[in-house]
Order: structure tokens, then C-alpha cells, then sequence
């Protein structure tokens, strides 16, 4: 309701919500690819949290947009997982016509997220979107909660790579965690497997193995902060992909990388080399 | 106040702050190393500020502890910078005595920053702190708070790297770049100088350059999320390294890194290969 048409009688305490908005040049809206964080309300930023507040109209994935709080007047647009580019281009749209729109995106939307697919269909609409104002708000990625929960083995120097050899050549991929290998850099690997890609991280601790000693610790997450969270602590040696699926972040320790037994274990990489 | 104590007059609305404490044993503390995000409160989630508000103690440079709200009845130890060790040591010593500790981080705690100090001097303990419950709660990164305010450089595979040369060779530095500069990954650079470290980042653009392209965008910013924010998009060619201090995150792309140009210009990895 507009602020005018409060009543004279306001409880002892009220919130009200001032939508940041007329950041828009004259006709054109904004677009917000926003990082949701891995799991839980524990993890999304104040500044997350009033975008999506403020949003006209929400886009994402229809996981995703369950985590989101529900706001009166505001326009929920689901899609299947997949469609990243379809989504990207129906929230420009949106924004063209004028909208305040939040993109959602699980994670930080810079990493492996939704921030590069909107850019990309920004950049094909050739000037279309050229008056929308468009803005990233990052989220915790979910390498950040998996370290965090076994203690630091991104603590040092580290590689994060995709593992999916969807939308790059699996050489490229090859390479990468050769070089990862060669300069002793512990690794965080994205996308490791899903339902179809089952050997890509077989074929990726095999490659490992060749630069890395067996007992080399190895950090197997998944669905860190959500309700079915599994975290264990094993070694290069005696990882089981078949334990790993999409919802998996696997981090690959250095040479440096440590394990303090316990319970938990912790496992953490120092920051003095070697 | 115990609750038992409230009067039955209580305003329309109240905060009751319940410290999740007892996962205690008996006698022992516990310290968490709490990531503040690396500037303003907007990065700072819900579970870090859930955490200092339940510790009794606050550890940490003084300059990240003037960024925590204060709370009546909680001491606070506010040290210089670059005694990481000592205020780890004091953070488990005060737990070990049995309070609730916070030791404050900039940025994400994993990521450069305190918790893998206190994961040392824990080891360093050999025991001594077996019952002091250790945790993480992460935060953002700069890198992360740098990338979304240009887009999405680190959309794609990426290596992050600290150009410091105080903990460990500078040969070691240098094999780390080659191995990024060979595998075309984008890269992160934290502690890229400081007062006394002028040439470790005019090295590493210098050896950069052997790999990548003139045009190569490189995104240099500075206190991201403060008051005295600058971010600048410019190229491996043309970056200049006297603009770069300790506060200051660098970003190099990777050969297939964007710039969309416009005010503000855009940067981002796509996630296609290549």
C-alpha cells in the first residue's frame, strides 16, 4: 500500500519496504541475476534478500524459486532445469517491457551460474537491451560451504573447474586438471557426474593420481545446507564416484593439504608452501 | 535477561536472542572463524551475524572487528594485522577456558584468510584444544564481490592465486601462473602488492602476457563493498600496477573472456568452450 494511505494507527513496531527502485533510464527495467547460496536461508545476503524483496517478477529454475520468499503482487515465471538461455532471454524481455526482474540462481551466479547465460543472451540481443539495467548480486558458492564444513582445503591456492564436458571438449578439460596437477593446486570440480555423465570423474581422479600421492585428501559434498547434507572426508585412493551425483561439489587436496582425524575430521591447506 | 524473568508486559514485538549454545562439552568452548564478506553489511548472511552475536568473545584485526556490531557484555581483542598466529593462539586459549569465540575474517575465512591460521595453531596444539568445537562460517569473497560488479569473469574454470611470495616461493608463484597461462583459465589474483611488494604483479602480468593476448580483459578492483569502492576493466596491455595496493583483487581473463562495452562496461567468461 502506498505509505499515504497509512493508517494513523501503526503498531509499536512496523517494517516498512522502500523498493530501491528509479534506477531505470525512461521506459527500460533492470535485471538482477541473483545468487541464492547453496542451501538454507542462512546463507542469502541482505542484499539477495532485498532484490528478491523488490522484484516485479522472478525468473529461475523452479527449485530455486521455492527457496525464494513468497511477496504479494510478485510474478513467479518457473522453468525446468537446462533452459538457462530461454530463461536469460525471457527476463531481458521482461526487463525491456519495462519490469524489475530477479533472475535466480543456486550458488554464486558468477560461478558455474546463471550470470554468464543472461550475459550471453545480453550480448546476442545485439543493443535490444541496451536501456536494461543489469546487475549481478553474488550468493556463497557452494566450494565455500563444502570447505567450510571440513575446514579449509581452498586455503591456499586452488583451481575450480567444471568437470561437464557439455558445452566444452573433455581435451579442454584434460588439460586443465593437468595443469592443476602439474602446479600442485588443490581443485574444486563442479558438475563431477550426473545421471549420464558417469565417467568423467572417473577418468579425472585417474589423471590426478598420476601427479598426486594416494592418501592425498579428498572432500566428497552433497546438497551442503539443505536438509539431506552429506559431507565425508576421503583420499584420492579410496573415492567412490559412484557416490557422487549432480548435486555434488568434490574438492581434490594439494600436496600440502592436511587431515586432522577426529570427529569430524578436519582438513585444511596451509597457508605456507611447501 | 533470563526469559523466566521477562514481565508479563511485553511490546508488540520483541527479539529474543537464544545462543544455540550446549553443543559444548563439558568445560570447553568453541571458536568460529566468522567471514564478514569484504565490505559493507549487505554481504554479511544471516548465520555470520547469528554467530557474533552469540560469542562472548570477539578476536580479530581491528579494522574487521570495527565492523561488528557491538553487544553489551561481549569482550572484544582487537589485534594488529599480520599476527595471524598469535590471535588464533589467544582464539583457542579462550575456548579451551571455555567461552564461545568468534574470530572475525574479512571476506570468506577459507579464501586467504584466518581459517586456515587457526586450523595451524590447533594442530600446532597436538591436543591441547581436542575439545574446543572449531568451526567455519564462510563468507564472501572478494573475488566474488569484484566479479558481480563487472559481470561474470569467473563464469567459466578458474584458478585462484596469491601473488605473495612471504610464505612461499616465488619459483612456486611462477609455476602456478604458467600452468593457468597453459590451460587458458582465468585467474584471481589476492595480495597482488602491497607497500613493500612492488614487482611480484608486474612479474606476473609480464609472464601473463606470454600467454594471452594484448586485449585480454583485466578487471582491477579496489574495496569492493567500502565507502572508497573503484573497479576499472582494462586490458593486459594496458593495466597499470602502480594503481594496484593491498586492497585490491585482480582479475585476468581467459582467451575467451568479453567485454561488452557501455557504461559500465561488461565483463564475462562464457560458458562455452571455446
Amino acid at each position: 500500500m502506498p505509505l499515504a494511505e497509512v493508517d494513523g494507527e501503526v503498531p509499536y513496531m512496523s517494517l516498512v519496504l522502500v523498493p530501491t527502485a528509479e534506477r531505470r533510464e525512461a521506459g527500460a527495467g533492470c535485471v538482477s541475476v541473483v545468487g541464492l547460496g547453496p542451501g538454507g536461508p542462512e546463507w542469502l545476503t541482505p542484499e539477495a534478500r532485498s532484490e528478491l524483496a523488490g522484484a516485479d517478477d522472478v525468473v529461475g529454475y523452479r527449485t530455486y524459486l521455492d527457496r525464494v520468499p513468497a511477496r504479494r503482487g510478485q510474478r513467479r515465471h518457473a522453468s525446468d532445469n537446462r533452459v538457462e538461455a530461454e530463461r536469460a532471454r525471457h527476463a531481458l524481455e521482461l526487463a525491456a517491457a519495462g519490469a524489475r526482474v530477479a533472475v535466480v540462481s543456486s550458488g554464486d551466479p558468477g560461478i558455474f551460474a546463471m550470470a554468464s547465460a543472461v550475459l550471453e543472451e545480453y550480448e546476442r540481443g545485439n543493443g535490444e537491451y541496451a536501456g536494461v539495467d543489469l546487475r549481478v548480486i553474488p550468493g556463497m558458492s557452494a566450494m565455500q560451504a563444502a570447505a567450510a564444513r571440513v575446514g579449509a582445503p581452498l586455503g591456499h591456492d586452488f583451481c575450480v573447474l567444471s568437470l561437464s564436458d557439455i558445452l566444452k571438449p573433455w581435451e579442454i578439460v584434460e588439460r586443465r586438471l593437468r595443469a592443476a596437477g602439474e602446479a600442485d593446486l588443490a581443485l574444486a570440480l563442479y558438475n563431477p557426474a550426473s545421471r549420464n555423465r558417469r565417467e568423467q570423474l572417473e577418468r579425472a581422479l585417474e589423471l590426478l593420481r598420476q601427479y598426486r600421492a594416494p592418501g592425498t585428501p579428498v572432500v566428497v559434498a552433497r546438497s551442503v545446507g539443505s536438509a539431506c547434507e552429506s559431507v565425508s572426508v576421503t583420499t584420492l585412493a579410496e573415492v567412490v564416484p559412484e557416490s557422487v551425483d549432480m548435486r555434488t561439489l568434490v574438492i581434490v587436496g594439494s600436496s600440502t593439504t592436511r587431515v586432522l582425524q577426529g570427529e569430524p575430521p578436519r582438513v585444511y591447506t596451509p597457508r605456507r608452501y611447501p
